[in-house]
């Protein structure tokens, strides 16, 4: 039995529920609140020393941080992860793209807008996200317009950890209009057997 | 034969260069200089859509960017990427973790101390990258404290990733000498059969 600790309404967290029910992996969900310190008491640090969540427990007292890294592991030996050399290279290729180009734009302009405590103090740097936030989309649309999964196409985590925040992009302040390769994905995304929506 | 296009200087390509010559694989160079405009050309984005070095030619046409993608390719199979179902995931954490919470604090502090054409205008953006980057090196310090490597006990590409902006985090204003940990880990990796320097 997997332990998650997560917060809910973060698509990083978000991404790890969705590979648990597509794969039927039991699991129990702990909240975590870090806007109300949650994630920076001695005991969240003892299992993620970067204070950040998810956290994945695979057995008592072995704690794995980073969404991707999780999604990774879960899927392990499953279709969501191709084995073969090239196309499983294709997926990270597009887990290191969500988070370096996607999330520090489209998630901290949702986070900024959405879940800060006072978000018209905020409003300039949410702004400052968006041009990042347009130019990733535009790296998916482009890919989209080819194919209908991110990568050796078919579902896998890549499609997961990139649909964790672009489907709540709105909140962010983005408009999805002008991608109608993303909205098309998202659709085919929401189809996949075990698909769960984010709890709200 | 692999073909790179990189900045020499940059942490993201060097661990790509890291990685070929410690496996002892041959490749060419191409060198890019993102400041002059070399990764927003047509032919640029033809290879990677994303705009960024470093990219690998795996052979001809196929291209692959972001360089934990590219690092990870590399040494599928071979020692310094762990089969192992729960050490592969650990690799992974680091090169998360490298890319999301280490990167876009030290790279970027040392991109505008040193890079940018005028460095005088970014001292305050620069400086506020101070906070992050101190706690990335304090995550580090946390791990090694209590272990040679960051994942599987022995060395990987999550060392290579680290090593690449670490080592040169002294250009982006950071001081090494809190982290001792952090200082002897940089000794080791630099003992590592194939170890090449950045080149100036």
């Amino acid at each position: 039995m997997f332990r998650v600790y997560g917060m809910s309404a973060s698509g990083n967290c978000h991404k790890v529920r969705m590979v648990l029910e597509a794969l039927k992996l039991p699991y129990q969900w702990t909240e975590i609140d870090p806007g109300r310190g949650q994630t920076r008491t001695a005991d969240f640090l003892a299992m993620n020393p970067n204070g950040k969540v998810p956290v994945l427990e695979i057995s008592p007292g072995a704690f794995m941080p980073e969404s991707n890294a999780i999604i990774c592991y879960l899927a392990d030996d499953t279709p969501l992860l191709p084995r073969d050399r090239l196309e499983h290279a294709r997926v990270l290729q597009w887990l290191f793209f969500e988070q370096y180009s996607h999330e520090p734009y489209i998630a901290v302009a949702r986070y900024l807008r959405r879940f800060h405590p006072d978000p018209a103090s905020q409003r300039a740097l949410a702004d400052s996200k968006a041009e990042g936030g347009y130019r990733a989309l535009g790296v998916m649309e482009d890919r989209l317009a080819h194919a209908e999964f991110f990568a050796a196409d078919r579902y896998t985590v890549a499609d997961i950890a990139l649909y964790g925040y672009t489907h709540v992009a709105a909140e962010g302040g983005f408009d999805l209009a002008r991608f109608p390769a993303v909205r098309a994905w998202l659709t085919r995304v929401e189809a996949q057997p075990g698909y769960v929506r984010m709890p709200t």
